[in-house]
C-alpha cells in the first residue's frame, strides 16, 4: 500500500450516475493500492470524523455500484464559510485529515463544492499540511463552465427526451376527446439545460414538445397562450415542457407565487399546475400536467451511455490526478468533435469553474423562444446516445447495491458544526 | 382473402402496451388472410365511417408497433347510450360495417368498452346483421374482473417500483440535511392496484415506500402525520406513495378539495402537493413531490415483459375467437399457478364482465392499512417480471413508430354524432 490515504465525498443533489464516478475513484484507487475513504454526507462527514472504509466493500459491489443511482455515501447541502468567518472549520478538517493521513480530498460536486475543494486546497498550505484537493464534477443542471458537459446531466436529458417523446405518443391518441393539452415540469431553476434537452424528443415543427419553457426568458402569459392555442388547432394537442425556474416578468418564479391548497395552507411550488390551470381557465381546453420531480435525477434504469461513461472517466482521472500530485483542478469534458461526437479528459483550474454558472447559450433557442436550434441539438444530441441498463433481477426489479459504509474508528473528540 | 373484414379499435386510456395488442391482431388476421381495419379514435371512427386499412402497413412497421406505446389508430373516451335512447347510434354502426363488409369487431379496452362491445354484439342479431364482438382486455386501472390482470397494468405497475426504488436512494442520499420526505402520487382514481404495485420497490419495514395510501381506505390525517414523523425519526426519511384517488372522510377526494394557484385559478388536482404542503406544514419537514402522471403509463422504454407478452396473447386470442364464431366474450388471463407463475388465456362472457370494478382484496392490505401484504406480493410481483425494451436509434431515443394510418375509402353520407 501506498502511503496515506484518499478521501472521497459527494455533495449537492445527486445523479443517475454519481455512483458510477464514485465506483471509478474506489478502483482506481484499488489498482494504485491507496486506501479510499469516503466522507458520510459530504463535507459534513469530514468535519464529524464520520468516515467510510471503501476496502470494506467486495470488488462484486463496487462493479454493482456503477448502475446504482443515488448518492452511495450521503450527500449533503452544506457550503464551507469563506476561512475569516470560520476558521475553526478548516483547522478541523485538517485535523480529521491529519488524524487519517488523508493526503488527497476529491469532491464529486457542482459550483459550491468546486468552491470548497478551492478553499481547502488553499488552506493546507496556510496551515500547514500537505493535501492535495480535486474537484469532480457532477450535476444534472449541467451549469458549470469551462466542462464541456456535466455527468449526471445526459442522463436526465435522456430520460426527458424518451418521456417527452412517449407521453406525446399517449396525447396523441386521447386528444379527440379527452386532454389536448400536456404540460411537463424538469428541473433547472436557473439554466435551461435540461428544459432543451426535452427539444430531441422532436424533430419537426408539429412534434412535441410544441413549447419548451426557459428560465432563461421571461414568461409572457399571452404569447404563451396564442401559442398552445394554435398548436392545438393545427396539430390537434400541444406538448408543453416548461422548467422549474420561469419567472414572470416581475421577476418572481410562477411556482412561487402563492397558491393555497386544499387544507388552507401555501402551496409547495409547481410551474405545471400553474400552467395546467391558465390553460384550462383561458383557452378551455382539457388539460393534464406531470413533475417527475426527483424521478428525473435518480432514474438510473434509462441512463446514457454516454454520461455513464464520462462519469466514470472523470472519477478515474480525479484519481490519477490526484497521485500525481496536481492540486486545485478539476477533470473536465473537452469536445473534440460533433459528429462524429468525440470528447476528452482534461484537467482545468478549480479557480476557474468555482461560483460561476454557464447558461444556455443565445444560439441555442429558436427565435419565438419556444424551442432549440440546429446548434442545440448537435451540443445535446450525442450526450444521450447509447444505453447502459442496470442488470435486473428475476423480481423484475433493477439490482441496485446498497454498500456495507463500514465506518473508520473515530480518533478525535467530537466538533460542533 | 377470407370473405369479410376484421374491425379493430382503442377505447379509454392508452397504456405502454395497448399496440402490442393491436400488432397481435393485425399480425394474427394476417396470417389467416383477413384484412384488418380499424376505426380511428375507438367507436367514434365507426360511427363516423373513418376507418383506416392497416393492410397499408408493412410487416416491420406491424413489428414496429409491438413496442410502440400510445394508441396508434387513435382512442377516445366515449360511452354508447343503451339501444332504447339512441337508437339511431346502432343502426349507423350496423349500416357501417354492412357497407364495408365487417363481420367481426374486436374492441379493446376496459369495462365501458366491454358494456359497447357487449350491446353491440346484441344488437347484431336484432337489427338483421351478423357481427361478431370481443371485448380486448386493457387498463393500467387492472380493475376488470373475471380476468386474473389486465394488459397494460404490469407495465405501469413496474415503472412505478422502478421509480419508488430510484428516487428512495436519492432522498435516502439527501436526507441529513434537505428533502426527508418524498412524496409520490400514482393513478388510480378508485382501485389501489398502482399504489400497492409501489409496495414491491421495498421488502422490509424500513424499505421505501414507507407509506402507501389507498383510494379504498379514508384518509385520515392525524395517523398519515403520525406515521410520517415515526418514520423519519426511525430511517431519516420517508416516502409516501399516494394514490390520486384517496378521500377525506367526508368522501371527498383530496386532489379535488378547492385550491387556488398562482393565478387564482381554482387548481388542478395534485394529491402529492396537497400531502406535501401538509407534511411541511404540520411537520416542519423538508419535502419534494412527483406527480408522473401520463408519463407512468406510457412509458415503454420500462415495459413489463409479462405484461407485453399478455397484451400479445389477449390480441392473438380474440381474433382467434372472432374467426371461429365466438360472440359476446374477451379473452381473460387465468393464472394457474403463482410459483413458478403460470397463466393461459380463457374466454369469458362480456355480461360477466361489462361495468363491473375489481377492487383490491381486504387481503391485500396490510392491518395499519399503509403497506402490502405477501399475499399482495405473490399476486404482483410475477406481472412486473422481465424486461423488454424497445430498440433503441443512434440518436439515444427509442426507435417508436407512426403509422400511415391509410383512409378507407367512405361509402355513406355523414353522420351526426
Amino acid at each position: 500500500m501506498n502511503e496515506g490515504k484518499l478521501l472521497y465525498a459527494q455533495s449537492g443533489g445527486v445523479t443517475a450516475v454519481i455512483n458510477t464516478t464514485a465506483a471509478a475513484v474506489i478502483e482506481t484507487c484499488r489498482k494504485h493500492k491507496v486506501t479510499a475513504y469516503a466522507a458520510r454526507n459530504g463535507i459534513l462527514g469530514a468535519l464529524r470524523e464520520e468516515l467510510i472504509d471503501t476496502s470494506k466493500e467486495s470488488a462484486t459491489v463496487i462493479r454493482a455500484l456503477r448502475h446504482t443511482p443515488g448518492g452511495a455515501f450521503g450527500s449533503c447541502r452544506y457550503k464551507l464559510k469563506p476561512v475569516e468567518e470560520n476558521r475553526a472549520q478548516y483547522e478541523r478538517l485538517i485535523e480529521v485529515f491529519r488524524a487519517h493521513d488523508i493526503r488527497w480530498f476529491l469532491y464529486n460536486g457542482g459550483n459550491d463544492s468546486a468552491d470548497t475543494a478551492l478553499k481547502l486546497s488553499r488552506i493546507g498550505k496556510t496551515l500547514g499540511y500537505d493535501i492535495r484537493c480535486i474537484g469532480v464534477p457532477k450535476t444534472v443542471d449541467n451549469d458549470l463552465v469551462v466542462t464541456d458537459c456535466c455527468p449526471g446531466f445526459g442522463s436526465v436529458a435522456k430520460y426527458t427526451a424518451v418521456s417527452v417523446r412517449e407521453c406525446a405518443l399517449d396525447v396523441a391518441s386521447m386528444a379527440e376527446t379527452s386532454t389536448k393539452v400536456f404540460v411537463m415540469e424538469v428541473m433547472g431553476r436557473h439554466a435551461g439545460w435540461i428544459a432543451a434537452s426535452a427539444g430531441l424528443a422532436g424533430e419537426h415543427r408539429d412534434e412535441a414538445p410544441h413549447v419548451i419553457l426557459f428560465p432563461e426568458i421571461t414568461f409572457d402569459e399571452t404569447k404563451f397562450l396564442e401559442r398552445v392555442r394554435e398548436t392545438v388547432d393545427r396539430v390537434g394537442w400541444c406538448v408543453v415542457v416548461a422548467s422549474e425556474g420561469i419567472r414572470n416578468p416581475d421577476g418572481r418564479f410562477l411556482s412561487e407565487a402563492g397558491s393555497t391548497d386544499a387544507f388552507g395552507h401555501a402551496q409547495l411550488g409547481g410551474v405545471a399546475p400553474a400552467l395546467a390551470a391558465l390553460v384550462r381557465d383561458k383557452l378551455k381546453l382539457k388539460v393534464h400536467w406531470a413533475l417527475p420531480d426527483y424521478l428525473q435525477r435518480s432514474a438510473r434504469h434509462i441512463a446514457s451511455k454516454t454520461d455513464a461513461e464520462q462519469a466514470w472517466a472523470v472519477g478515474q482521472a480525479a484519481v490519477e490526478y490526484a497521485l500525481n500530485g496536481m492540486n486545485a483542478v478539476m477533470p473536465v469534458i473537452t469536445r473534440t468533435s460533433d459528429s462524429p461526437y468525440r470528447w476528452k479528459i482534461e484537467s482545468a483550474s478549480l479557480d476557474k469553474i468555482a461560483n460561476r454558472e454557464k447558461k444556455l447559450p443565445r444560439s441555442f433557442f429558436s427565435k419565438d423562444g419556444y424551442g432549440i436550434t440546429a446548434a442545440a441539438r448537435a451540443y445535446l444530441s450525442p450526450l444521450i446516445r447509447g444505453e447502459a441498463p442496470p442488470p435486473y433481477g428475476k423480481n423484475g426489479l433493477p439490482e441496485y447495491v446498497v454498500l456495507k459504509n463500514a465506518p473508520v474508528r473515530k480518533k478525535l473528540p467530537a466538533f460542533e458544526i
